[in-house]
């Protein structure tokens, strides 16, 4: 699948909280970055996201937003 | 300042294409990831984005989804 | 690919409207449902988006809100 | 209430999944279509969001993502 | 229409500039704090947003963060 | 830090309530006018978010809905 999303980065899971509704994964990317996503339980479940495990982080542009020190 | 965005990662202005209210910023964050990023013009213009300048991507975690190949 | 966003609806693209930098178009996803997606230029061309064209529509749970008359 | 999100789809509440602070909702809209909804827990009790109501699904133009197969 | 976005303040329509494919509009919402827009132009002449009309401002709590100095 | 969200508001925390993963906290602007964010739990505690303490509320100017009575 082709998605309009212009992020995709690959990276293997490096945690995950699973709370009644929602599971908080963090995913490393390499080169030093950790990213956290937020996504529904019933997600994590049906994608098997679980640690050490390859999985892709998917990031709309306009859902970045950028800043300066 | 602190931000409760789960995901702030430093990187460098790769490329800006400037539209009439928008503007796409693809940043190099390190590790073989480019993020491409899309905000007002205003914001491009006040950030004084410019290609090679140090730049940081910041990402809530509820915007961040997950896939699986 | 199998994607956290809990919504991928099947249609076809009905109509294409194209800025400098961000396309705005409208999908009929059947049932009388016509959905409008605005996305970057860069990806309405990578995905080859045109009238008459099968397209999926994905959305976040998070990102849909419910309302009552 | 006329609204600048460009989605607006009527339907019925399928299934409603209550979290602490979260709601996962079902809403059918047709067509053979069921779309999820995550929304706050105040949101769904003042909105008296309950199975077999009729429901609005609200969605933004820059919230919707188009993908191929 | 009562919306399950927990957002909805009132204001005034301070200043409007339109780009081919979207609009950024300036709501002057009182305690002397004015909020920036971005929709898409057809939501613009749809809703008949001008200067010196009232208008409401309404935003999702998931899209809101918090920041400390 | 300077960011590209167009609309950052201070203001103090009135109320916050928590879940096992996400946290729903209220902050009055002024005006009038207290806005509801929903951010991760993890957020909240790194903020040191708690009542009566001042707090800048962020917002992008896409995340920004308009309406009319």
């Amino acid at each position: 699948m082709a998605i309009s999303a212009r992020n995709t980065l690959s990276g293997t899971v490096k945690e995950i909280k699973r709370g009644m509704v929602t599971a908080t994964v963090k995913v490393d990317i390499g080169g030093g970055n950790v990213i956290t996503s937020s996504i529904t339980l019933e997600a994590a479940e049906e994608l098997g996201v679980a640690e050490g495990k390859p999985i892709n982080v998917v990031i709309k542009a306009s859902d970045v937003m950028l800043a300066t020190d």
